[in-house]
């Protein structure tokens, strides 16, 4: 399959199978997730898998009470180190979000190689979530997915043409 | 290709032949840009291709001097749009660079699918490039990527492994 295809397919999935996600499966998606470019390559991100079923409805509860995040077989919390992190990208923000970005974005592209489905979640409590999760303040959570064989197939959000998105020499 | 090949084959590339890169060539990869996913699906993005030689000049003068970005054909530099961003993501950040971010792996990956070479830069100055390309203060830059043919193949660099970065759980 060609990345154009793997981008298309890939959509929000909020319904899983009970299959199980191996830790196989899981070594084999991280294994995409490492090679992800950072920031002065410093690689400033943790990751947590969690499958507990007490924890998943912990994490839930933190993520506005979105309870298909507890029939997902894996939740994943993408989390920043701070200190490893630049601090001035463009002389003006922190590295840490654009880097755990980039590795979430390898990490969802991979898992839906592997025909799993994805949730990138926005929506969560960054305090709540470090202490289900045992995160020094050091640490900050950037996202959250879910992770699980895809029980529904949504059809494809609207998206933005090109000519809307790109523009040459100056913005317009 | 795969794509735990495709993203072990892309390196940063700071090397370029002279073969220009066409619109087709350009539209084709921004087929792919387009179809990232956002925070609430808000694409709060905008991209601007450069291939003015003056322009390009100055660009990499904005980027601390590196002289590599004047002899890409193309650099691409990724945006976000304050206002249309999520401004409270995890209770405590604007979605915009986690959203562009997202948007600029696809550039990098879909380059690198296609032959071509990116290095992405966070080196800039947001304030300079703000005034060479026109954009207003509602509108930041969030990375720079350098785009071509590659006229070199680096060794990857340095990745964690994937003991280091995944635990199970809780942080460990």
């Amino acid at each position: 399959m060609n990345l154009l295809e793997l981008v298309k397919n890939r959509k929000s999935i909020r319904n899983y199978k009970e299959t199980d996600i191996s830790d196989e499966m899981l070594n084999l998606i991280f294994q995409v997730v490492r090679m992800a470019p950072s920031s002065s390559n410093l690689q400033p991100w943790k990751f947590i898998a969690v499958r507990d079923i007490e924890r998943k409805k912990k994490i839930a509860n933190a993520c506005q009470n979105q309870k298909f995040l507890i029939q997902a077989p894996v939740i994943v919390v993408a989390c920043g180190v701070v200190d490893d992190a630049r601090d001035l990208v463009g002389g003006y923000m922190v590295s840490y979000p654009v880097d755990v970005a980039i590795a979430m974005t390898y990490l969802i592209l991979a898992a839906e190689e592997k025909g799993l489905g994805t949730c990138w979640i926005g929506d969560f409590n960054e305090e709540k979530l470090s202490n289900i999760l045992q995160i020094p303040s050091s640490i900050k959570v950037v996202a959250v997915a879910s992770l699980g064989y895809p029980n529904e197939n949504p059809s494809q959000e609207y998206r933005k043409n090109v000519n809307e998105i790109l523009s040459f020499e100056t913005l317009q």
